[in-house]
């Protein structure tokens, strides 16, 4: 038995950030990290393995940052945990724990479609050994269906593409790609450009089965239409992994989640939980949400992290930032988009800009950016904004998150401090998230 | 006479907003814009015509955008403004007023150095005709001086040497370039990049005379040194252009602005005032700042524009948000710097880090940031933040800005919800901004 006194399960990025914050906040006490995996995956970094970065070991987390914050690693699986006498049991040995994270994560979620133990369906796994699998699989096939067009899906299907010489085929079965996050006009505009990079976009279709002989041969879906394929690669988004904490019989939330409260501390007083496998809350009126992301399990092992020996932080709930870039157009969003704010039941006011982000237009790397913000229409309260175009797009659904954290009116946003320059922003006059408050102000003004 | 309802004296970045804004919140109004240049220059663009742009014809703010908004536009020049009838006095006819918005502007700071009246001597003035003879005598000399390393100074540096065949010189009188802006490591940096592009640097350095016989021959230095120069710019800021106000008896501060409120209300109750002639405060504190800047020009302007028929925004203060770059190397503020905070007398902790704005690192693209944040110690807020870095370094000073503006600490900020992508932002494990501020928790509690 080796005693220790905080124990994190789980070494991805919610793991390593509770781990690295548990130290900062409590130098003195002795921090063990368990996990499975040899090498842990950059998540986010997982599509761009196939194409532009070349391989998974290009992708990794590096451990040093577990050394260097004097974080002991244990290369183990976790099996139990016993809450009572605080010991977790692995296949390796028992660790006893004072405070314990639990930062297990997601698996793949399984769609009910026939076929799909066919070889050649592959999920996105975070593993290294069954990554390197598929991009070898990839090396000799022609023909790839990627179901889902999430991010994630879409991402993975470019990244594809640019291996050249190959069919690459998205099918979701919503009307649109993305839809999840982004309205409909910025889909349509991405599906566009995804499309004419040369990859096939099939929405409003399901898959009906996977069908071949061992091996995958063709994706059949509903309409019957059946499109030939010799890898399928599943991106339909993920289920938390919850089997260890519900064999500790911790409390398990409605959408499979294990339960915290904004403490990030489950219904064990010692035992906190952080990342895809902790259930989450909306920002926007806290009723579940079912958001699984990177930043947002680093953000919740921010607060588990800092919490454990006296509580000081508190999860607002989740307001959704993030950001996809295919080829040289990038899409960001943060908070609400204009459906998501209708159907949760708010009265909304919604402004949408178009302009270049550098002055004058004519500088170089000069593009059109769009923004569109959506406002609650008694308060002026910022609920949500989705941009699209260069690079900037990624951090300015940053600035939008911040105004969103901080629950900004647009009259706040109307009078927000810019910085601009001619080489890196849209000018001062024009600066589109000013001139999207001010639009929205007259649009409220007009209503009442 | 002219009967209109508001008139605006002025047609850049503060006129030119304060009557956009004035159409938005004031639909029905009659609105006069008055100002004496045929043709307005993007002011923050102005470096940019000499290597980047090409001409000062390419660097305009198209009229467009006053007819769109059913602006009157009046070329002229205002000689007078009679307060009790509430008349303009134009060179070309009169017009009265109900409300008046003064955006007179700001011109180039004059040093008292013996010799700027000698040909070849150009401060940086607004004016397309001015800059169109600077262009042509820059085409046939060989070597230039600037006086002045801010960041005017060093952009109009790098932009002539983009011209090649050129010997390109700053001298400054402070200990580094760019120092009213950012801390002393980020300008070292930045000269060190500006120098390896071929530009001559001289700090600590006053220029005693420029020299010539009817034509800039050289600058002498007070230490005796000669640089030889056919042309001079000078680069040393600008002062509010106030003699219409001073005429009409409105109160002016002690920087030279035109007094205004936090309403941007002139000592005249029907005379509001934004931009450069404007006398400013500062966010921190609320001592007099003297910052001008086209950002904030414009700020000011959506306050003026807005308030005149019914107060509903008040200025805050200058935070004082602005970037530069060259070449790829980009620098961006928001708020004070380490060196402003510890004169002012805030007792203050500061955090550095460093890491790519990419995830993995090496994602095309990828490079270095930088980022220094100052936090006021007791109560953890944050006073300002320098990144130096790729093109998201601009947008990501309006991130610190947002912050600022909110008055978030540095426990608010390591709860901060960003949005990450590995072609856009750095990793959500060691977000900048995030770890920063979890770094200056750390040391906050260690002083406590």
């Amino acid at each position: 038995m080796i005693k220790t006194d905080i124990i994190v399960i789980g070494g991805s990025a919610a793991g390593l950030t509770a781990a690295i914050t548990a130290r900062r906040h409590y130098p003195d006490k002795k921090i063990t990290l368990i996990r499975k995996e040899k090498k842990v995956l950059i998540p986010c970094g997982i599509p761009y393995i196939f194409g532009t970065i070349g391989s998974p070991e290009k992708n990794l987390i590096p451990d040093s940052l577990l050394e260097k914050n004097n974080i002991e690693l244990v290369l183990s699986e976790a099996t139990d945990i016993d809450r009572e006498k605080k010991i977790i049991h692995t296949k390796d040995g028992e660790f006893s724990y004072n405070k314990l994270i639990l930062a297990t994560g997601s698996k793949p979620a399984m769609p009910p479609i026939p076929g799909f133990e066919l070889k050649g369906v592959y999920a996105v796994v975070k593993d290294v050994e069954y990554l390197e699998s598929l991009q070898n699989h990839l090396e000799n096939v022609k023909e790839i269906v990627v179901i889902g067009g999430g991010f994630i899906g879409m991402e993975f299907a470019d990244e594809i593409n640019k291996l050249g010489g190959k069919t690459v085929t998205i099918v979701e079965i919503a009307p649109h790609c993305l839809s999840l996050a982004y309205d409909e006009e910025f889909c349509i505009e991405m599906e566009e450009h995804v499309r004419e990079r040369g990859i096939q976009i099939l929405t409003s279709q399901k898959v009906e089965r996977i069908a071949g002989n061992g091996k995958v041969e063709k994706v059949i879906l509903s309409n019957g239409d059946e499109i030939n394929a010799q890898v399928v690669i599943l991106g339909i988004g993920a289920v938390a992994y919850n089997e260890l904490a519900k064999k500790a019989k911790l409390r398990i939330g409605l959408t499979g989640g294990i339960e915290v409260d904004r403490t990030m501390k489950t219904s064990d007083d010692n035992i906190f939980c952080c990342g895809d496998c902790a259930e989450k809350i909306s920002f926007f009126g806290g009723k579940l949400s079912p958001l699984k992301l990177a930043s947002i399990a680093s953000l919740e092992a921010r607060i588990a992290g800092a919490n454990l020996y006296g509580l000081f932080r508190e999860n607002e709930g989740t307001i959704g930032v993030w950001s996809t870039s295919i080829g040289d157009l990038a899409l960001a969003t943060a908070g609400l988009t204009e459906e998501m704010a209708n159907m949760l039941g708010y009265q909304i006011v919604i402004s949408t800009v178009e302009g270049p982000n550098r002055h004058p237009g004519m500088m170089p790397g000069a593009r059109l950016h769009k923004l569109k913000l959506i406002f609650e229409r008694t308060t002026g309260v910022l609920l949500g904004g989705q941009v699209m175009g260069g690079e900037s797009a990624g951090e300015i659904s940053n600035i939008i998150s911040a105004c969103i954290i901080s629950r900004m009116t647009a009259n706040d946003i109307s009078m927000f401090q810019v910085g601009t320059h001619p080489a890196l922003t849209a000018s001062p006059v024009v600066y589109p998230l000013i001139t999207a408050a001010e639009i929205a102000i007259g649009k409220i003004k007009k209503i009442k």
